[in-house]
């Protein structure tokens, strides 16, 4: 494959630039008689969209989120087919989704620029050829196909009694002190905690005040997976996960249930001890992060992804021009200043299509 | 697939279990022409064989390395097919490595317990049979079918410039306090430091006896990689290094570059400058480790793996047997006690067959 | 993968049901550079449509092609991503094709029947659930989307000096008796042979007017394709070339070179003798369709197709219901009588499709 | 894939060279709990073995079959993984057959010499490199290979229910007058007709005495396939088992059911009907194949393959040396004179693979 697919079984194609006409994603291989519509769809793309992550009350007081670009996209999600009679059929679902606010004069400037920190020079180095709107392919625009066939892949997997969350663990320097998951869309940053969202809040706006930008960690949680998903020994869940999450543009790292602390532990205190607590096996730990070998244990699958700073800042850099020389870039326009908070239903919705494939290349042993 | 291969063009497949009759590995893919022999994979099977990492002069002293298992193993690795005159020939490459030291018997008091921190509750619960002896194809013995394909995938990529190196960075607690790449393989931990391989040997020899064990980090270099390896969106560089490396048993955890350093960093300090230092562009920094946008921007590529502590450990644990009751259990044998030094040749192997793979799959655009 | 992708390097998904809102195609893998536009796809897309294959001037004439549907389709093809400026850029081509013409009503009295020889028993029996209008995914309008990507694959063979020609070898009982390669745009059956194409005309005019249909055989040549593609021992040029030719609903078997006259032939007449003619090797015979051992041998490639007669026909016919029951079907409409004309850019556009990728997976030998 | 490997869930991959030292294939994908010893593999082997297809009888009466070649092969199948306790665990199953007839001498006199009708010729053209002795990996000793994974997947579908059985149809211009599937294994041609299997015997011993070979064709029929099982529209049913048929190296051609007499039927005779005969949906006639839309109906597959003659005959023939020279050619050695008996039992694992296979990716429909 040329690597715009991903998932054996459920397999999601996506496709689109920046600022070309469309954007859109191929699902292939989700199971005839699941339910599904267009405002299932677009209620993840909601999600994602600039301007609608956090609490409505926040938009509705007219602050403007600090952490996110003020970009108006409608992001209308259109299903082309593969649903009959509100089913999908078993073939293949493809959505559509209109590109509508292409100012690709915006980046007239940096044609002959590749900006620091993004993909304008490695592009340029592989293909030759550069869509320079935008960053084209490499946009973070790309994700919000991801997020359409994850709606897709979380119906799915919400039939098989499976339940993704993913939150702002940490940005800007804070961390969540306690973990509320029923707090994370009552706030702009969709942290699981309210206080320290406020404190992330008045961080990131002051980074933001300066042209500058912030990073952070994201935690996913997936309740209700059966013991038995992965196929070792190169498919493990875990693998899949990590080449799923490491797939989207701002991941720099990835770890599992208690992940880089394991460098630091030893086998008497990371090992999960296992008990019957009378309806089966349970972990009395989770250090494994519900995985094991390669295979969910039935335990909560945790992990957590670093989240790189938005590269796009005001302030002056260096980089070179197209011809080589030295020059340097002031990235105009408004861009998000901390991606936590729209990254999160994008890691949701990988973490949805990793499992919903995983799940449908296991599931035969289960019947 | 079944979980059992890596790679699109340079395709990896292994098999066989710990103790069956052999484990063994078809490499397809490798072009045709490139110098290969049993000695050169002879070579990576030693440096994972246990009581041959490290330095040879600690053997010498008749020491015994306090961090791995004294289980003899040869470990021959015989071509079977795809090499004539010394050459590749364009067609599979089959390694066999047959078991010679298979005490199964070991493992009888075992068979209907499922021991903490390994893969047997999930296989059982995932196949609904258990090869229980030594883990079966659970075991990290299986990482031998990696590392003689690994060989073949070096020797491809030294022909083409590319040289991986890995190292332990941190176990038991220590880190490297430097960076020396020319005495990994001069100590026992394969780190970096010899200052602090000595301060991991003695903390290791400790938790051995204490019937315990040690996590750590190993940290992969790898230079000569031309800018344009990788394919976007879904099969970026670093998503499939970050599956490749999260495929191989112990390790919770990966970050490229300045990985989770990230999470509290801003865009002015995280992005890397890019200058023309005469020969052509140069990234001032590296904390992207080398990859942009998943595409290798010609830095070196730089990542840390966490490995979780061995858990194989004479502690008496809590565990269920096969019935689901409660039970405890005392891993018995002798173990690794910490896997940094057999690893680091396995998470080179795997470094290598991911980038010959995304080599090939990107050379076209190359020519 | 789930049946709708096709090619490993030069991969095509495709997506949509005969009513449905859209047909259409996502093609990866297509390396930049290439020059592409709409018309370019337009084109391919107007010889499938009904009432423009055979020459533009029995259509001026103003008599009906007796062998095809009526119905109007404007299918028009829209280019959604993946070029820039004329040239493609790398990045996943997709385009889009709207169904216009969707009188699903006349498909309401067969919901509850199977149209014999149709997909409707199969479709239900696999995924329980059946979009009757107009056969769906499975109807031949399917093939529209191979046509827009065939086109894709089409302009990067032309540039690579490889040409595809396919025509109407026999239909309803008549062969062409001499080939000229010219003429097949010039007929409506697309025959290469002027004089028998009047008569297939007028036998399948007839076998229209009884309400029956007709089956053919369609002949494939391509030239200009290098010695080396073809990947054995199991993705052999002739294999992929089967399954890509087979996989086009009414194909019922294909031959390559001399085909099924093998089973009556000797060794001393089947092998093609060798010669240099001076510029290099020359086959002095092709019985074996220009494959040797699965690889391309540099002489033409040469295979024919069964084409079974259209099954939509206007006698009545036994089958049963959903219900299981006996019954009786009449199927309503005006349906094409002979697939030949109309499916001859459909088997171009697989053999473009598979040429396209079987050269992209060799292309690294070239070099 | 680089092309050694076939299949997506029931995945199989081989390795080796006719005159290396090892055969072997690795399955990957087989369920758990499967029936399996190396007495299964090796009845599959012994019928490919020369010298032991057809009746004990004929061997036991000292006749040699003319069909084939006197080259004794062992052909011990050697399972190295996946098999525990007589039963599958879902892991990779290897199987491992050395080679032990070499007398690669034998070929020191093509070494500079491209015979026709081998892939001696487009290897060298592919690879650059080649190993000439008795074909290297495009030897049909390969295919030893191929039938010891076939008959894992034989078992696996016996459990299902579901029976392959090919024979020799026609041969040498001798095609069998009924067709009695018990007799196959009775006769040195595999024929279903006794008959007919003498004089094809007699003709093919009178173009093996005049250094000629011959030709045929391969039926092969499958009972037992539920409805449901196919990926449209690419992976279709017939696409599927076209490819797997056109891999092995002496298939010309395929066709399905009817097959290329539907070039001459029409739609009133060609549709098969439907009946309920009160267990449930019957088609009255099989023109389809038991294939409808790529998707098996439930009716018996049949398909037929043409072979064409053995390309090792002892007349002189044209051809060219490595050096691009004219030159004549006698192919030395005793060979098969005509491959259909020998290539039975090939077929019959290529379906087996394609089934199970196919069997697995639909399964979850099913459940």
């Amino acid at each position: 494959m040329s690597g715009n697919s991903f998932g054996v079984i459920f397999s999601v194609t996506t496709f689109g630039e920046s600022h070309g006409p469309a954007l859109g994603a191929v699902i292939d291989g989700c199971p005839p008689g699941i339910t599904l519509d267009e405002r299932i769809i677009q209620a993840e793309l909601d999600r994602r969209r600039p301007g609608n992550h956090g609490a409505g009350e926040c938009e509705a007081s007219g602050e403007r989120n600090p952490a996110v670009t003020p970009r108006k996209e409608a992001d209308t999600g259109e299903i082309l087919s593969g649903v009959f009679r509100g089913k999908t059929t078993g073939t293949p679902i493809a959505v559509l989704i209109r590109n509508t606010s292409q100012l690709s004069k915006d980046y007239d400037n940096i044609e002959h620029l590749y900006r620091p920190g993004h993909a304008d020079f490695t592009y340029a180095a592989k293909y030759g050829i550069r869509d320079h709107r935008g960053g084209g392919r490499s946009s973070g625009r790309e994700t919000a196909a991801r997020v359409a066939a994850g709606a897709v892949a979380k119906q799915f997997l919400k039939e098989a009694g499976i339940r993704i969350t993913a939150f702002t663990l940490r940005a800007a320097g804070v961390s969540c002190g306690s973990i509320d998951l029923s707090v994370i869309e009552q706030n702009r940053m969709r942290a699981a905690d309210l206080k320290a969202a406020d404190l992330m809040e008045a961080r990131v706006a002051e980074l933001g005040r300066n042209g500058d930008s912030a990073g952070g960690i994201v935690e996913c949680r997936v309740s209700g997976v059966p013991a038995g998903l992965g196929e070792p020994v190169f498919d493990k869940l875990d693998a899949e996960l990590a080449k799923a999450i490491l797939s989207v543009g701002a991941v720099k790292g990835i770890e599992f249930g208690g992940g880089f602390e394991a460098a630091d532990s030893r086998g008497s205190l990371w090992n999960d001890p296992i008990r019957n607590d009378g309806s089966g096996a349970v972990f009395v730990t989770n250090n494994a992060g519900g995985i094991l070998g390669g295979i969910s244990s039935g335990a909560d699958i945790v992990f957590r992804a670093a989240i790189k700073p938005v590269p796009s800042i005001a302030k002056k850099q260096q980089t070179i021009d197209t011809n080589g020389n030295d020059a340097d870039i002031i990235v105009e326009g408004r861009h998000d200043v901390c991606l936590c908070p729209r990254i999160v239903p994008v890691i949701e919705a990988m973490t949805a299509i990793t499992l919903a494939d995983m799940y449908l290349r296991t599931k035969m042993w289960l019947c």
